[in-house]
């Protein structure tokens, strides 16, 4: 196991990086990010754990949201269901395209782009809107281990009025079929899904989770090994957006990103890695996260291929 | 290891499943191939070998040659200079496409597409196209640990005459300067690598070669670690057309595919696998080797992720 | 003048052929149309009026109210503002195709398609949704001469309750800014507009009106000289959805489709052409009315190329 | 008609806009125009002629080639024959573009496309290549009435030398089908027909052949009424490249560009108009010949519409 001084260094190793970067700036609320913000820690199978900066610094977990919602989405309804409604497959554009909609399948190409996630969130279970989010924030808490998450009001109401694009692609797919509930309902998930409070530290708990193919840390096993791979295969074809390839060459384990500029990372069997850096490239990737990540995945040998 | 009776088995068991696929038709040489043909083969890394069905029967190598030669390219080239003519993301598109060379980037998504791999071969060093090819077939050769490699004529001449779809998106790189060198030698090139001849036995060699991260079973480094896990990762986000998501959660190996009804596949540090089978799915995958390895991953427990 | 018998006499010739076409049934308020409606109206100058089989049918006006929803928006707004909004070139897509927003311009190509025609709706002036409507009922009963007109309520609501796809492209136009105002209005105005009931002679009494550049049959300058044209040049590239090229070719007269079976028509200068017949080509357009426009031209030489 | 001092005048008024423009700089022969060339040619069917500027300097025909072979092309085959294998669409995609050939038909939009035009080009009839060559001129010869044409052979050279795109598109019309004969001749062809050298006095007898739908001014019928209306309206939907729609809107009459920077124009049954601007806009329509057939469309308001 890495130790937290090495972990120290590579953060100043790589902090000049950050500042090539741009934090998301669509809502007031992610602009205010400070793009010093930098911190990592990783937790293994031996309750060993490491950090270094600001690993504890509370940010919106945004996309990283989307492969943990989809394992909820498998609990909740046959796998099969799900992949007749959504692909499997990296798309080779943005995370926010709606070309392939129509071009393609009618089918959004994967859970990790937009358009799939919230074809995702129409699919989780529950009585009422409320209902149906709280199962989420639920379920996010069990698999970080941490009971105090909540999600941030003004990030949602500021990603559900500027949230238009998504809305365009929800109603897209209403259209299709792929959506089957109600189209502002599962906007309205996918918005405060977005908007749950994460920190680097939660992000290692949850990737030692899918690293240990869905068992959290106490013992209990929340989804199956099968469901746990899938979403991990995923993440390494289409975790970083657009840029999921060069990562897989460069880093060479499952990933997730999200503009809040978290990266949620593991090595299967072993670790689990939770980034943090709101400056991002021109993917929407944490642009220090990424650095962080391949330094240690060079230091260690941590490639999966 | 897997005996051979158990691979047997698994043959009879998805035999059926070969009769829902079409043998490629568009060149005579690979629409006389035969459906019914199935066999695999499996190396380790402590000698151990299994086998069953048409594991010796020759085939065209087709796209199974493209993470081939761009082992080769990257040592005749500098890596970045590579990469700055190719992309490493999955396309999500066919692998004939050429649209995306116009909407997206100029230069094609990565080197197991058609474009890419066509602009991968005019990188080869040679003082003449066959030196440039001989080239090619030499480092299969080794690789494969197969001195007899040749390629097959006939279907050399009906991939030259039919090809004016890889023509097409050829002249389109050589107008972007993505193609820098003579049009119709690299074509040639791809044409004729195309065209080697190759088993289930070889493939399970090229295959241990990957998993041992680029030395032969004798101990030869041929490429290097970086070289070999470059190749593997592409493999997985890229390497089965438009299907390789779904292939990456449903057998989670590394494995590249051809439309002559080949696939090789490998576990990263363990074993080599190679099989054969010229019914194809939709996307061009062997529909019965693809079978085989998802029985194969399932029983063993070989996903990587 | 061509008379009215030879009407009656082109409608029998032509009558087969709309057995070949299909009605609209995305609704049911359309789906319930009669095939074997077929009618047309002719007004010229001279006060000379034609007619034969169902021209005084009422049916819903659908795309044909985008070119006359264009002149009231060009007198509500600059013309310039209009045009930083929304192109005025043919696409070679689909009227319900959105690709293009993201592809190509982030504004629609032009008035003729859903998105544009959306974009114009949502330009309307008026101190509420009703009065903007109004405004646009009554621009249409102004130069339609026909003070009763109205809309289909059933229909309205058909349209409003799977109008997904328009609601789509409106959210990503508002995403964009192409649309400033609320989206919900406009598209209840665009689908209010759509369901508005007209017949074939309302139609000739349009044509006529573009006919005479923006001047009513009573001597009322409605619109000016230089808007009749634009719109009759925007219905001669774009008016036949993507089949104006050929219909420009064969028939070689402004005129606009609707999918409610509508054609308007005209001769610059001479005449107002209304037609009638629910059974629709793939492309969207009466194939009954195509084909009487089409010898009519021929007959009467009206092409202006 | 307009009198040659007028013209001088509207040649005067628009000079300096012809310097916002950019001359063809893809090859030597066309870079090395002087964008202060400006020059403009009318004729009328009572045998006036109007002219100013450099209305007899040579440039190269480029673009404006493509409906006159395609009259040449109706000659020498079924019309139905060329429109199986090319549309009468618009395309709303640079004349260039190729992705429409993956992503809708097979077949090329219009003969007005590069795509289109090559696809002409290979249904010229003749035993030799150089034969189909000297009909195309000679076709040319006779409706500009000037047996002095040739084609400019630097330039001819200098577009096949980097006439790889068109290469592309050629290849993958071949690959469908489009393209029955051999590519490299059809191309060959495309681009000596390209580089005929032709004066705005030239285009304006063009013109004038085209508004008298056929006939030459000596009263020699070439091609039927019907074949001179169909160039007509393909001129107008797809005459000016992806800006067509806004030059029908703005000028209304039919019209070819060429990146030589000639436009070939004309009213129907009235007169051809020439004019001659190296100077470019982004869409390759010669900026200075826009402005003045704008400003002479207006002053005699010949829109069409």
């Amino acid at each position: 196991m890495i130790n937290s001084d090495i972990l120290y260094n590579l953060i100043l190793a790589n902090k000049e990086r950050c500042k090539e970067g741009k934090v998301a700036d669509y809502i007031p609320g992610l602009k205010n990010a400070n793009k010093e913000n930098f911190g990592i820690c990783i937790m293994d199978n031996n309750n060993k754990i490491s950090y270094a900066g600001d690993y504890e610094k509370k940010f919106t977990i945004q996309s990283i949201s989307k492969p943990l919602i989809l394992m909820l989405a498998i609990l909740d309804n046959e796998e099969d269901y799900i992949f007749s409604k959504i692909g499997m497959e990296p798309t080779g554009d943005p995370f926010n395209s709606i070309k392939k909609l129509e071009t393609s399948f009618s089918k959004p190409f994967n859970p990790m782009i937009n358009a799939g996630a919230i074809a995702v969130s129409s699919m989780i279970k529950g009585d009422s809107s409320e209902e149906k989010f709280n199962r989420v924030l639920d379920f996010i808490k069990k698999i970080s281990e941490n009971p105090n998450l909540d999600y941030d009001r003004d990030i949602y109401h500021g990603e559900k009025i500027t949230g238009n694009r998504n809305r365009s692609m929800a109603y897209f797919m209403k259209n299709d079929g792929i959506i089957e509930g109600d189209v502002e309902e599962a906007l309205d998930i996918y918005f405060k899904q977005c908007s749950i409070l994460i920190t680097a530290f939660d992000l290692a708990k949850i990737g030692l989770f899918l690293a240990n193919n869905g068992v959290t840390s106490y013992g209990e096993r929340v989804v199956s090994i099968h469901t746990a791979k899938l979403v991990k295969s995923l993440m390494v074809t289409c975790g970083m957006y657009d840029g999921s390839g060069e990562f897989a060459v460069k880093v060479g384990i499952p990933a997730k990103s999200g503009v809040g500029g978290g990266i949620l990372s593991l090595v299967p069997g072993k670790m689990g890695i939770g980034v943090y850096g709101p400056a991002l490239d021109l993917k929407g990737n944490s642009i220090g996260g990424y650095a962080l990540l391949e330094d240690i995945s060079n230091l260690l040998s941590l490639s999966i291929f």
